[in-house]
């Protein structure tokens, strides 16, 4: 989906306030109720902004939190994607580079959790050769919301980008 | 913070549907408007839910999409992870272990920019022994909100649980 | 199997001197011998504590003294596990986290002695993908007598803990 | 220490009952309960035996419990060492070859004192070049009492052990 | 430099053979001399294309090609790059990521040789860290000319491109 | 092919200008241009040298630059190796010591292109083990011509080369 | 065998001169020369020593000098290190701890003879998971002849070796 | 020094029985005494060949055999591998490629002599980094003799070795 400058700006002030009213950021841009209410429907169905009450998992009882790194048969990489993706305790899955084939992160209520994961569903997942659990032991910062990058900052990058 | 039963509740009518009014989770808990909304605004202060306008990096023009882990001095470990959090191409900040000391994630607009941040903010930084970067490719699952674990969950995993 | 407050002052005393009466306990602590003893018998049955007479391996002429790390199929993980734990030379097996699926410990009497446990025993159990060992030069600390962490711990704990 | 023959079989039965009194050993080998005690008391000063009342650090609410290998600067090798066993919350201390110049266990309350415990402890330690924690997620055997070698046993390994 | 359609048909023709005369070229095309000569002047002032004699570094009596990675103190990241840039030995240097900050490849007359530029060339420059040298056994493919990807292809990338 | 001291010069000349026509280097050196044209062609047929227009990737529109190395099932090796050689995005193939077997180049119009050569591409040949991929975030230096080694260079060697 | 005072002092004149008579031997040691003479004979035949003409590989025209690591397949470890004993270009092989489970010597005339090598020779033996070559480019130190360690150091390492 | 077909040949015998008496070299190649005199002394002396008695470092009570791979400040290369040859535990020194700057061998009576030379002898020694300790545990393969590679072998290379 191609963002529009009225949606970027939408987009700055529900990454400020996500419970903000259309009604208010119709005011506060000097647009229509009803257009900013339709950039916003469009923009949630294209899956660009997703409305989301973040908690905090160690205060929901999980006191063991990990980024799990994997080594896969590549030829299984997208079957190994989609079984994770499917299972509960893994809220992020990306495919990456730089010595992992696949990157996710999970909760677990304890290490006992975590074990029986391991074993019991990463254990029944074809193609993974090798396994490497971090455990998150604190996180001071966890910020999700990306504004756009302005058409201003599109024009700087571009001449300090000639470098590479 | 301690969690009633009533805050489990709000949580998870809120993670289906982070922009529910109050008066609505008050109906169909059957909770005065009131006890909901008060219950809501200290979950809040306490930092236990967060509303957010969560977007999608790529989509806001980020093509370059990393988690970066440090080896470091573990002298500087404190220092070093508020500066991290200072920046703003940094979302995501964790002390780990498991090969790792710290790991971030964070976004630029293309590999130019990420080569930029690692000379000028990284190298920046005292007490960074080491650099590993790995580059998020496709990102399939994606989700952050977590609801707290149940009473009956943790019925059932103190039974299980014995075996450590 | 939850600890009393007595439960954590007899082990206490036990871990001063192992082999402390119980008739010198129930004194100490101003208990009924009877009780005491009752006490002691339902932790060692459920395994909370165990009377060990500890030797130092190198004394009793074990000069190879090793740690051994294996990644392995994590369908196998379960079968593995229970194989190391059958063998006599092994005296330690711990699931990890953190680069090895498996650590275990275990002594010899030389070199050669390894080596032929690594050829004929390791070689005979299905799913090790790669072991690392890793030999003990010197062991100047070995302590394996635990205390209970007290309730006056655990409420500094829960103030300090906040942070994560 | 040169261990006897009657060393290696008051040891033998010491393994079994680390709590067996001087006088059933002596009935049981056919000794003077006085020469038993003496060898017993030997041994013990020689700390070629110890007792001990081993506890089960998960049961003693400790819920993180890990193996931690560092590299250093090997001038510091030695005090590195000597720091580590200073503290309380590490059991077991060893140098070693094989990736690590020293690996030591510890056990903690949970992930955030470990973190504290990297930030304020082994921050404080000077020479460390990089560390790497091992999570311990389940411990299925632990028995730390090894009997001396026999004869027999040495007369057999010396065949044996021609072939290096 | 933005390229024209033009630039990339005479790109094609010169990838084809660089020596093929701008009077040729300009007859295939169906433009003027003076416009392709014109064109290409311009390609090669803005580097986008450069016109060079390849040879053969085996052929030429370098028996020794490596690719040498470097883990290096970011803060001193440029500097070490330009003073690789400035070495006759080194032909190729790149800023990277996925476990060394920067790869560069080199050729040598022997080992001897490349002993000598380790010692000498790569003992000189501060900030370097830790290498790792591969060495090129054989190389059955090299080809250095990339053709402009092309309208059409990227309309279809932006068709498959909406996954990540 | 065994280069003449003709051979050298001829080729000396063509690094500083691949497009010199052969009369203007029959003048410069003094020779026939018969004889240049023919030294030249024989060079060019025994793949000695090669007349390249090179292009910079970046400038042709792939933003995703990186080197893949492989560790591979050997006995797989030289099927593996052809089979990349007859991959478009693929620009040079080595065979390796130091880690990989293998270490190849390829460019990419963007990281969802990499990650699709990933799964399609190598994810259908059989006997990599794993791979490793290195972005190159920026390349200030790239040569490709290499001049033969002199005869003054290989005494100069010769003598100095007595150590190893 | 076990090694008498005797077989110690002519070990130590064999070290010194390997070419120097039995009969010079038996005078600098004041034994009759049969005798002597009988000892050099047993000390071959149980190959506690071999006469050898060590010569440099350098020398002898071979530019390419290896150690290569192997992790294997442990059930096959016996056979790979049979097969690797029979090959020609390897010298010497161990097996070992530390990272790899196998460590043999080779040499080469060149670069294209080890990779020769290892498609061909190393290919075709099973169970090996993962190679790694790691070349000499310089070998300032190279000594073969270990004397028996003296009775006397024997006694001066027991007081000191209680330390472990 | 350039060896001559002569040269050769001896050689050959020598590494058959490196005791062969010069008498018996010249009458099995047919050349005067004194001719295969004076060529055996001038191998000697340009330490082409060497006459060693070399025996088993197990034999002669040495239990612990390694190799100690270093990765060192590379300003201080030539530093550190003039102190190691200077010790007498290391028989063997190589400066290296492929993961380490430089690899060597020892032998140690047992596991606290390895120990206090990795504290007190590398400990002392500047600008080593890392180091890592691979024991042998079992050597069947050790030979230390190298054949010149005849001029045969030579041509026969030169055909094959045009892949590179």
């Amino acid at each position: 989906m191609k963002l529009t400058n009225l949606d970027g700006r939408i987009i700055k002030l529900l990454s400020e306030d996500s419970r903000m009213p259309a009604l208010r950021i119709a005011e506060l841009l000097g647009e229509p109720e009803s257009t900013v209410r339709g950039r916003i429907n469009r923009l949630v169905e294209a899956k660009v902004i997703e409305f989301v009450a973040q908690t905090n998992p160690i205060e929901m009882g999980f006191s063991t939190w990990v980024m799990i790194g994997l080594k896969v048969v590549l030829a299984d990489l997208s079957t190994i994607v989609a079984e994770l993706e499917a299972l509960d305790e893994v809220y992020f899955v990306a495919m990456t580079t730089g010595g992992y084939d696949v990157m996710f992160n999970a909760v677990f209520e304890n290490n006992t959790e975590l074990h029986r994961f391991i074993v019991e569903k990463l254990g029944a997942i074809d193609g993974i050769r090798e396994t490497n659990t971090f455990h998150y032991l604190a996180v001071p910062k966890r910020k999700i919301a990306f504004l756009p990058i302005s058409d201003h900052d599109k024009a700087t990058e571009r001449k300090r980008g000639t470098q590479a």
